[in-house]
Order: C-alpha cells, then sequence, then structure tokens
C-alpha cells in the first residue's frame, strides 16, 4: 500500500510537467478544472488495453462524477479528473482487477489561477462562455498534423501561437497523409510495424503522451485543442482511416478516457467526415454518444464536413463545425446556419490564405480577413487557415511552422474589437432584412461595408430597440489598415421610417472610399 | 339494411359533385388515387362528434389500410379512402356504437383518368413527382383566406388560377383577421355565436364542406392544396389560435379525417407558426405526430415559418416550407438550405410582388421572377404571392379574386422551360463554386445571369460529368421578355483547368446587355 501511493506521487510529480501546475506540489491538491491525476500499478501481462477495465467515482457532497481510466503502458493505470466544483473530494477506483478495485482517497480542490477560466461552454444559444462566464470567443486555425512534425517544429509552432491571434486550433490524432504531407510521423498511435501492420488492440502509450503534451501546451497559451478523431487522409496507407467498428469504437474510448480531463479539449467527430467511404452516418452517430457518455465534463462536441452536412440538430452536437467558404462570402448566406441550428456556428474552414494550385487553397489575405468580417457581423465564428507553397513543403495548414500570411495581423485587430464589444457578443441586428448590421439592438453596431467602397453612410440603424433622442458614438474601422478613427459627432436619433431610425439632422458619415471599411457604433446616452 | 344501403348510395351520388368525377356513377368503382365514400346514418343526439367513434379497414389481398371516419351533421358519418392500388377492395367498419360497427362492402379500383397523376411525393431527395411518376415541379401561389370570401369571389379566384401558372395555392382552413381582411366569413368552423362563443366539441359540417368543394375545384385544376392548419392572424378576436390543446387535437384529427383522403392535399400546419405565442415547440411536434398516424396516404407535411425556422430535420416533415425572401436573392443563399436539411426546400413566401406600404409586400414584378430564377438554379422551388392595393381591398395575397401583376406570365414561361427541362429536375452543378450553374451534369445547364448585364459569356462548363468532345447547344432565355433564341453554334468542349471545361475554340455566345438573361444549355453528342 505504501509502495502503491508512492508510485502515485511519483507520477503525479511526472504529471506536473505535462499539465503544466495544474496538479498541486503536493499532490493533493488541484485547482478548479484543473487536470487531477492517480496512478496505480497493475497487471502487464496479457493485453492490458482489452481485459483491465478501470474508472472511479469522484464525490464531493452529493456530485458524483463517474470518470474512465486507462493503461499507459509499462504496468500502469491511470485515471485523470477535471473538478468542476471546490472542496475536498474523494474517489472509490472500480475494476475488475481485484488490485485496482475499490482504492480510495481524498483531494482538496482550490481556486482556480488567473488565466484558468475553465471549459468553454455553449452561452446565449449562438456563443461561447468559459465555465467562469468569461466570454470566448473563437477565432481558430488548422493545423492537421502539426504533432506529427517532430519535436522542432512542433516547438516553432508553439511559438508562433504564442504571438498568433488564435484562440483554437485544430489537429488530428491520427496521423495524415495528404499533398505536401506524405512523410511518416515519429510516433504511431498503435504497436505495430509502419505502414500498415498494427495490433489495434493495443494502442501506443507514447503516442498519446506525446498529444497529452500538446494539448497542455496549448493550454498553457489559452488555445483550445479542437481534436479531430477521424479524417479521410489515410486512404489506407495506415489504415486508421478503416479499422472495424470495434475497433473504432474502442480507439474513441480510449482517446476520451485520456483526454476528457483537460479542460481545453473540444471534441471534432472528423475532418470531412463525409469523404470516409468505409463509414456510415450511423457510425458517426454511435461515435458522437460514446463521446457523450464517455466525457464527464460535456466538452464541446461536433464534426467538419467535406460536401454533405452532418445534422447538427442531433441533441449530442454542441455547436455547428462548418466547412464552405462560400457561405461567409456573404452575411446573410453565414446567418442562414443560425436559423436552422440555433447553436453557435463556427466555420472552421473557409479556405485558405495562400498560393497552392488548389481552389481552396488561394486565397488573398484580403479575402480571408474579408470573410471573417462578413461571418462575424452575421454572428458566426471563423476559422484561419493558410497554405502557402514553402520550399520544404512546410505548409501551416498541415505542418504548422512559422505563419507567412498577412491576415493573423488583421484577425488579431478582429480579436481586440471584438473583445472592447458587448458581453453577449454579436449578433444580426434585422437577420433577413440588413445583414450588414451586426451587434446588439441598441446598445452596439458593427457595420461592414466589404467590397463596397463608400465615401458616406448617412447615420441609419435598424429599428429594434430603439427610442429617439439616443445618442451614439461611432468610430471608422479600417479593417484591413487595423486602424481606429473617431468620428467627433454624436448622432441623436429620431424614427425616420417604419423600419429605420436615422440621424435628427439627417447627416451622414464621411468615409474613404476604400474597400474593408466597418463602423463600431455605441450608445452613449441613455 | 336496405335503407341504410341506399342513403347510403345517395350520399355517394351527392358526393359525385363534390369528387369532381372520381367516384364511378354506380358508387361500386373508383379510380386509383379517387376519392371513395361511404356513409352511415348513426346517432343525430348527444354529441357525435365527442361521443362517437368511426374508422374502417380497407382491404386489398394483404394490403390493409386503416381510414377514421366523421361524423357530417344531420345524423350521417362518413368514411373516405384513397385507394393506391387497383382491385377488388373491401372494406369493414369499427366504431362504439353497434349501429356503425362491422359493416362491411367491397368496390372495385380502376386505373385512373388521365389527368389523375396521384398525390405528390418526394422524389430524388430534393424534388417531388406524382405518385404514378411524373414529374411535378412546383410553382405555388398564396391566398390566405380564398375560401372565406363567398362563392362569387371564390369562383372569380377559380377562374384566374384556371388561366395562370399556379400548381400549388397556400390557404388556411381558419378565417383570418389580418390588415385588408378584417371581414367575417360566410362559415364558421365551429358551431356558436360570432365572433368568439363557439362550441370547441361541435364542428360546423357545412364550413368543412365548403372547404372541400373547393379543394375539390382546385384538384380538378390540376391544382395542388396546401392546407394550413393554423396561423396567428386571429389574434383572440376569434379564438381559433388559442384553443386547448386537447381542442386543438380534437380539430386537427376531424380535419385530416375529412380532407385525407382528396390526392391533392398538403399538410401545411401552420403559417408564421412561431407567430402563436400560445403554442410552443412541442404542440407542433405533437400536430406532426397525429397528421402522420392519422393519414393514411402520407400526404407532405410541412410547416411555415416567421422568424423562427422548425425543425425540419424531424422524420415526420416531408420537405421544408421556408418564408425567407432574402435566401433567394442569391443562389448561393438557397443552396444552403439543401445541404441542411436533404429534403426538397419550397419557398413558400420570398415577399410579395405589391405596392402595399409593408417591406414584405412590395417587390417589383421583376424582382419576384428574379427570385423565382435564382431559387430554381440552386434546385429549390418557390411560391408567388401579390398584393396590389385595390379600392375594394381584395388583395390575392389574403382573398384571391384576379391577379394584377407582371410575374405570373413570368412565371408561366419559367415552367414551361422547366418542362422542357430533364426529368430529374434542377440541381446545383458545383454548389458552393459556382451557383450560377442549376441543370444535370454533363447533360442540361440552365445558367443565369440576374442583375448583371453581360454582352458576353464565355462557353465554359464545371467540371461535372464532363468529357473532351462533348458537343452542346445553347438557348438564349430572356426570363423577363420571355424569349428563346437559339444560338447557332455547336461548342465542343476540351478540359481547359481543373476544375472547368470551355468550348475548344475559346469561343464565346454574345448577349444583349440587359439584366435576367439565362442560358439553357444540352448536351446533343455524343
Amino acid at each position: 500500500m505504501a509502495q502503491r501511493n508512492k508510485l502515485n506521487f511519483l507520477n503525479l510529480a511526472a504529471l506536473l510537467l505535462l499539465a503544466g501546475g495544474s496538479v498541486a506540489a503536493t499532490g493533493t491538491s488541484v485547482e478548479k478544472w484543473g487536470l487531477f491525476e492517480i496512478a496505480f500499478p497493475g497487471p502487464a501481462q496479457g493485453n492490458p488495453f482489452l481485459d483491465v477495465r478501470i474508472s472511479a467515482s469522484f464525490v464531493l457532497d452529493n456530485v458524483t462524477v463517474e470518470a474512465s481510466g486507462f493503461y499507459d503502458g509499462d504496468g500502469i493505470y491511470r485515471l485523470r479528473f477535471m473538478p468542476e466544483k471546490l472542496g475536498r473530494w474523494g474517489y472509490t477506483t472500480h475494476s475488475n482487477v481485484p488490485d485496482l478495485d475499490g482504492k480510495t482517497g481524498e483531494f482538496k480542490v482550490v481556486e482556480p489561477s488567473p488565466q484558468n477560466h475553465g471549459p468553454v461552454r455553449v452561452a446565449r444559444t449562438f456563443h461561447f462562455a468559459y465555465a467562469d462566464g468569461t466570454p470566448y470567443r473563437p477565432i481558430g486555425t488548422t493545423c492537421y498534423a502539426w504533432i506529427h512534425q517532430g519535436d522542432v517544429l512542433e516547438e516553432q509552432t508553439l511559438k508562433t501561437l504564442a504571438a498568433a491571434p488564435f484562440n483554437k486550433i485544430r489537429f488530428c490524432v491520427f496521423p495524415k497523409r495528404y499533398d505536401w504531407n506524405n512523410g511518416e510521423p515519429p510516433l504511431y498511435p498503435y504497436e505495430g510495424t509502419p505502414p500498415h501492420t498494427w495490433d489495434f488492440g493495443r494502442f501506443n502509450p507514447k503516442f498519446f503522451q506525446h498529444l497529452e503534451k500538446r494539448i497542455a501546451h496549448l493550454r498553457e497559451l489559452g488555445i483550445e485543442a479542437d481534436i479531430i478523431l477521424f479524417h479521410p487522409y489515410d486512404r489506407g496507407h495506415w489504415g486508421f482511416d478503416r479499422m472495424s467498428a470495434a475497433e473504432d469504437d474502442r480507439y474513441v474510448r480510449y482517446t476520451v478516457s485520456r483526454l476528457a480531463a483537460f479542460r481545453n479539449v473540444w471534441w471534432s467527430l472528423a475532418n470531412e467526415y463525409d469523404f470516409m467511404d468505409q463509414k456510415h452516418e450511423s457510425d458517426w452517430d454511435r461515435f458522437f454518444q460514446i463521446v457523450q457518455a464517455m466525457d464527464p465534463y460535456r466538452h464541446l462536441r461536433s464534426m467538419h464536413n467535406g460536401q454533405l452536412l452532418y445534422n447538427h440538430t442531433q441533441p449530442w452536437v454542441t455547436h455547428v463545425s462548418i466547412q464552405n467558404g462560400s457561405a461567409v462570402e456573404d452575411s446573410a448566406r453565414a446567418i442562414l446556419y443560425r436559423d436552422v441550428y440555433r447553436k453557435p456556428i463556427v466555420f472552421d474552414e473557409v479556405k485558405y490564405e495562400g498560393d497552392i494550385p488548389r481552389r481552396w487553397g488561394n486565397l488573398t489575405a484580403e479575402e480571408m480577413v474579408f470573410r471573417f468580417w462578413e461571418g462575424t457581423i452575421a454572428g458566426t465564428y471563423l476559422g484561419h487557415g493558410e497554405t502557402y507553397l514553402h520550399p520544404q513543403d512546410i505548409l501551416w495548414w498541415s505542418k504548422g511552422g512559422v505563419l507567412h500570411g498577412q491576415s493573423p495581423a488583421r484577425l488579431a485587430f478582429l480579436r481586440r474589437i471584438l473583445k472592447a464589444g458587448p458581453e453577449e457578443g454579436i449578433d444580426p441586428i434585422d437577420k433577413w432584412q440588413n445583414p450588414r448590421y451586426g451587434g446588439q439592438p441598441a446598445e452596439y453596431y458593427l457595420v461592414y461595408f466589404g467590397k463596397q467602397q463608400p465615401t458616406s453612410w448617412p447615420f441609419e440603424l435598424p429599428k429594434a430597440k430603439l427610442e429617439e433622442g439616443m445618442e451614439f458614438k461611432t468610430d471608422i474601422l479600417d479593417t484591413w489598415n487595423m486602424t481606429t478613427t473617431p468620428v467627433q459627432d454624436v448622432f441623436t436619433i429620431r424614427r425616420k421610417t417604419d423600419y429605420f431610425y436615422a440621424d435628427c439632422d439627417d447627416r451622414a458619415i464621411s468615409l474613404p472610399g476604400r474597400p474593408y471599411m466597418a463602423l463600431c457604433i455605441r450608445r452613449i446616452h441613455p
């Protein structure tokens, strides 16, 4: 017993690096939404992945959380837990192996550190907030295979991310094989011989430990890890895209058991799910249900499409992850998805800023930023991506590395604008009539002119919640040149038509006749 | 027994007028998809609507269809049946009243007459066809309260419809009270005293007989009756918008029992369902389920929205009825609904051609026709509506009467184009990239230029299913002036880019530099 506790504490200490300080040094306290871990020695013979089941009940007052554990190789079994409540928790293990069953212990959950806001949840139907209520406004990016590139490039990617505006990154668990990324990864998720002789009954713990290290690094950077469980860009090379249903399910369960306690995890069931010819829609339903049942922390769940959208109205989908560049060329298009799903809309792929000879990978930076603004005023969220050709084929979209494009700086500008905006986020003001207006009625407006180049804008607002005599202050935003120019005039409104209020003196705002301009309008009185 | 059979036949004879010839004069044969009716005398005392249940099993070989009957006043109970199979059917009645129970009979179902193609069904996911396989391409209109206007105006409406391009009409069962239509109807659906003292336990058979007469007239004109069961434009004046749940359910059951056997019936659960403040989303789910259970013929079911879309992915929704004008201003918007619902999309309200001082009721005819074309090339369907001010407030949208607008003639032109097009209907060719192209890949294309005014169009087609050497013939369509001009040149294609094929000599088609032009391109070889 003493021996086991010692092992336990040693493992907890080892986890400190991994958990980025979330586990207190004593091993008996952890911060709220931190990662508490306990480890036990157990059988290493046979096939522990298949033969041994381990889980624990974590209990505080009338709250009981059941969490599955996993075999981590070398005769070590681990249980992880993300506490959502302060106080002294107890746990009891359950296992079909007597030595792993009925273990108990206690630990204290303390206040979260300042940069820990908890996991991201859906807020106000179309938006997100961290568990502590802090608004979360995703500006994501994608590096599908960045964790399969080896430490040098991966650490460069992390350094780039540290200075970039992105607070979410999409990436795959399984390695990817596609143009500009045809190498073999340093680690594989299964025991076996590359490229395609695998024992799908034996996971490779080192692979998952590496993945977890990267997730923890992202957490330290305040970046959500949007983890893609399946993808089609294997095409049978390794065969991770065509395992049996039982193998798929085991993989999902094992991965969720390992990762769910990381507060910055999101589940993306697949990238381009509909391009995975071996699977049926019912498989995806089942995977969602497994993730939902296995993840006691209810991390966000969605799935990214190729050409065919999944039925995101299903109750197990928390938000809508969409690939569609066309839909964010026009705020009036993007709005339509909000209506049909009544969930947050995240355009996780809107094509890429870059210069590759594919029609999905050669947007100008201006076009990428334009799409972010069209989507933003529609009350939706977007993800960035970059595909500039590179002498060593290090394209950000696939491998990470450094950013070469011009859009990230502008997305940082957008992020600052949104941060200074209403806590409730941006919603369409008059969705099917005046899709150019986003904001919160009578409080705050973003008016975006996109590719139009007006030299003047008559001060007019759609009527929702407006009253005569309200006064507004305006900033002119140049979304490309990243400037904010306050307009000196204060505009006082009167009812002008059945649908609009205008400045009482019919004044207009002068604009510079350039594209990509916007207005930020705030009510200052009453 | 003889007496009852006599009554039965008398009623059948009476029904002949109603059923438009679908019941054979002998009463013992009916055409496939016709309306077979039997009537029985029964108790008139008490409240037959509440006290008496009657239904019948209709049997042919191994097919049994259960159909509910209804009380039609004056001591008469009726059962209606729409046979979907040729042969000698038998029936047996079921009732809690012994005199109505266990009645049996036989009748013969014969080949349908030439204009009878059966009920409309969903075909190829996004389209419609009659039960006999004939394509059905809806071009609908709306006259919400036309059946509440008295015979003179109603017959004028039917005359107008007979000459109009519309093959579907949306209208309400309950009377409507709204601007330009504040009168009282000649008949009410319940016994009682207008405006709001009703016995919701006693239907008014005369009201429903009148409704059925109008449905039968529409059937004779080849027009589908898109019947709106609930709507908010009562606002408590009569109170049909705020009955109890039990009263609502009884109304739905009674109406479906009466109308389901008409082959041209569609069920629209509501108009602007979300504006009915007294009801919850679960009420609409329940109504759908009642209709689904009560209608043995599986007529099309949908529901029209105000601002909030119903979850049309529900299994009881057969097609998507949408109010949204914005979505058909741009084919790329309309396409998005196809993706999310994977069902036929019918934009039943896209605003109205007219001149009323409401932003939803003052489209130009050009704009109405433009929207039809944008929606059509997106692979969706649209409904027309008209709101021109009138000295006697006879606005087509509400009351029917005559059409004053300029769009119907252009919609007739569109209908002819579609009829001459592919049997499969129009689908987007390259949905998120080139939404201007609708048709069937490598077979048939409609290319629509909308408000653009090109003077030349280089012959280019998105690559789907194309092969070098294919030859195409083109007509230039002026969708506003309703002309079709054949282009003399035959275009032979070669691969031009990764995504397009073009004419092998890079020839272009000259266009007149006017808006609302389209091209109709057909493969002629091989």
